[in-house]
């Protein structure tokens, strides 16, 4: 092979430092979500193809990377569906197996397999890869990894509230202050839509309030418009809210909706939540009514967060409430509502605001200078004892040039050098030196292990 | 959908107490990797697929799964490759990428890819799954999780006995007492093929001795003469080495092979490191001449870990040195040795040995009982008190009858609950039920915090 080898396109390497950023912040989510009495699971990257096709829409449907099938099954393709231009079809004809596209649909999956293993309400997270055949762009790629705590089983409000105080706590771990919580309601914006005019068909009005990030509101108005809603209310709304807190807002939805929609309860609902939320550290949550969440089997709240905003990343994390997600595997009733990180997303935002802990660089504590094997290897059982005591030693593999030695240990920003040469092992002693400040301690061998150093 | 969905076949689901279970070891694994200077990296799931095909011998090729290409790209398959039965040729037409089968090539693209953000010796550990189209079977998984310590760039033998050492240092942790690592040499198995007859084609030879584990050394006897090797010699080699310690098995060897080959050297390196182990907790090491481990990439020191004997899942972790792994993408004289540890298999020993702590059952160290929504309300702010105290809570989203909520947390194996009803708010206190013995102690709301449970 003449060229240098890479990865596909759209999908990456992770350098130690970035393995460790990331971790760190997975290892703040499982903290929190374990907190919130989530229970891990795992599933396949793969799943059966028929499962996750028809699942995204025809957009999606697209996006997802389908495995083609081993040896002989591959005579099976559809020639006739790819003489048609079907490719679809035919790329269909040849893959039983798909990669996973999100951990929705596999973790209702896994519902319905193992309800006889599980307990309910079930509340479990999930931090796994997806894959997606999309055009990668900035913060985009083909794989990346969602964190996502779903809670199934039950209709409590509780439930809602919980999940606002663990995205607060989960800012708060990461220092990350300045994300806005927004919250909303399907039922809210379905009377919305009602009273717009549309019928029980509010699909359409959603999608185009979706698009609100991307095209602006003259824009949404416009669409609305051209779809015969009745655009007056919704500026009637619009007006009605503006400059108003949270409560008075809730009221005068209350107000211009009329008691004889449903919606009554959710706006209750939205109230019950803002009224309980008490103090929170790092997160802004605000009712925004114009929130929608493309996502056809929401049912209830909804959510979505933002980074602060000097950082364009747009959402890092979303959610909401769907009543009958297991449905479509045959399994009815189960109210769940569901939470979902974007971990490259939150990681980007992070390092663009630079708020990763410094000791983020390196796993390493010590690095133990090499002057010979002789020496090295009567030094180590201490390395040893070190490493019992939870020290991470870097060993030099061989007696190079100290200057080398020491430049390696500066490239991996390990904070700490052991040295031990000929003259300190006559005289049963050690140099320990502080690499960050240069400072040197020498320390009598039989005291090594009581040594304080950070 | 009217069958109830299940997972690709090969592929597995983990309930909650399996990724608990999961996790503990391969925390246990990166604990001791950092602790030998090992750093984290991770690579995509899909690679492309002329990177992958051609580096594991035909059965490798065939095991890849290859993923199909999206939309137009489809009209590109070969349909002449089809028709003339060359179905691999027409898979590669479909296909640019392709599902990570180990974590090793991935390694060796990794080096040479980022050569320039690297410092040498990289000493690299990886955690993730891989993906082979094998037949399912006892212990064997179409997607099963490795974990791999690279260290490239450096022939110290001093990296041998770190690998040994951590080894040891991670069944210990593991609990995990009885594995044998048996350690050969590629330059003395090359010896004695060259003793036996082989030119310098040892590759068959290996191939047969690598058979050893599944057909018996009878078996290999007849193979070994089949294809024309000098029986008599391997014959005296075995009888010669039988009932001896290990340094006079190596001295005898020294004595057969005679000074004249160039095995030397590796007689007197495994000689060092069988010097130099010490005391070993948990793990015995054994010289063992047949040892031939199939992969060709392999040049010096190659090991293999076997379970304790009463568990028949053959090898849980194996490993070698490699004088030239990056060779094939151009980047020479990179000397390296790793070693991969199988994730599922050390999870079915230590699950059949009962090895798992038995707190590993769940993460939830307390369900709080919902008696309405309006106490679980006021009791919140304690609530989120003990969980900033690192507390794992579950709070029961509705008020369900009593009993189902304990029957709740019995299932899950939560061993406390918290149970506050209105007797209890009214005299500011709660109780606090050991759900394991059945104990109770009435707490004041104000102690909550305080109060020592384990």
């Amino acid at each position: 092979m003449s060229t240098k080898p890479n990865t596909p396109k759209g999908m990456r390497d992770f350098l130690p430092h970035e393995v460790i950023r990331r971790n760190h912040i997975m290892s703040v989510m499982k903290t929190q979500f374990e907190r919130y009495g989530f229970l891990p699971i795992e599933t396949p990257a793969m799943e059966r193809r028929e499962l996750l096709l028809g699942k995204y829409g025809d957009e999606g449907d697209r996006l997802v990377f389908k495995v083609l099938n081993s040896g002989e099954k591959v005579k099976k393709a559809d020639l006739e569906a790819l003489k048609n231009g079907e490719l679809s079809r035919f790329g269909n004809s040849l893959s039983d197996k798909a990669m996973r596209y999100d951990l929705t649909v596999p973790f209702a999956r896994f519902v319905v397999q193992h309800q006889n293993e599980l307990s309910f309400p079930f509340k479990r997270y999930q931090m796994q890869s997806v894959w997606r055949a999309d055009r990668p762009q900035h913060g985009r790629f083909q794989e990346f990894t969602q964190c996502d705590a779903d809670a199934i089983g039950s209709d409590s409000l509780l439930l809602e509230l919980e999940y606002i105080l663990m995205v607060d706590a989960i800012f708060g771990d990461l220092q990350l202050s300045g994300c806005t919580l927004r919250i909303n309601h399907r039922k809210v914006l379905e009377a919305i839509a009602h009273r717009a005019g549309a019928g029980t068909e509010t699909t359409r009005f959603f999608t185009i309030l979706d698009k609100l990030d991307k095209v602006g509101w003259e824009e949404v108005k416009r669409l609305l418009l051209d779809a015969e809603y009745d655009i007056d209310i919704i500026d009637s709304i619009q007006r009605a809210l503006a400059d108003k807190s949270t409560a008075d807002q809730l009221d005068a939805l209350k107000q211009l909706l009329g008691s004889s929609d449903s919606d009554d309860d959710s706006l209750q609902d939205l109230g019950f939540l803002f009224s309980n939320l008490g103090h929170l550290s790092s997160t802004t949550v605000v009712f925004d009514w114009t929130l929608a969440r493309g996502l056809d089997y929401y049912t209830g709240s909804i959510f979505e967060i933002s980074a602060p905003e000097q950082v364009s990343v747009g959402s890092i994390g979303a959610g909401g409430r769907y009543d009958d997600l297991t449905g479509v595997f045959g399994m009815k009733d189960m109210s769940g509502i569901g939470i979902s990180f974007g971990l490259d997303r939150i990681e980007l935002v992070l390092s663009e605001l630079d708020l990763f802990p410094p000791a983020l660089h390196t796993s390493i504590d010590v690095m133990v200078v090499n002057f010979s094997t002789e020496l090295i290897t009567v030094l180590f059982p201490y390395i040893s004892e070190l490493r019992k005591q939870g020290k991470r030693v870097f060993v030099y593999p061989s007696a190079a040039k100290l200057k080398k030695q020491l430049g390696l240990a500066n490239q991996l920003q390990i904070p700490h050098a052991l040295i031990m040469g000929e003259s300190e092992w006559k005289a049963q002693s050690c140099t320990l030196k502080d690499l960050r400040t240069g400072e040197q301690s020498t320390i009598p061998l039989y005291g090594l292990m009581q040594y304080s150093w950070d």
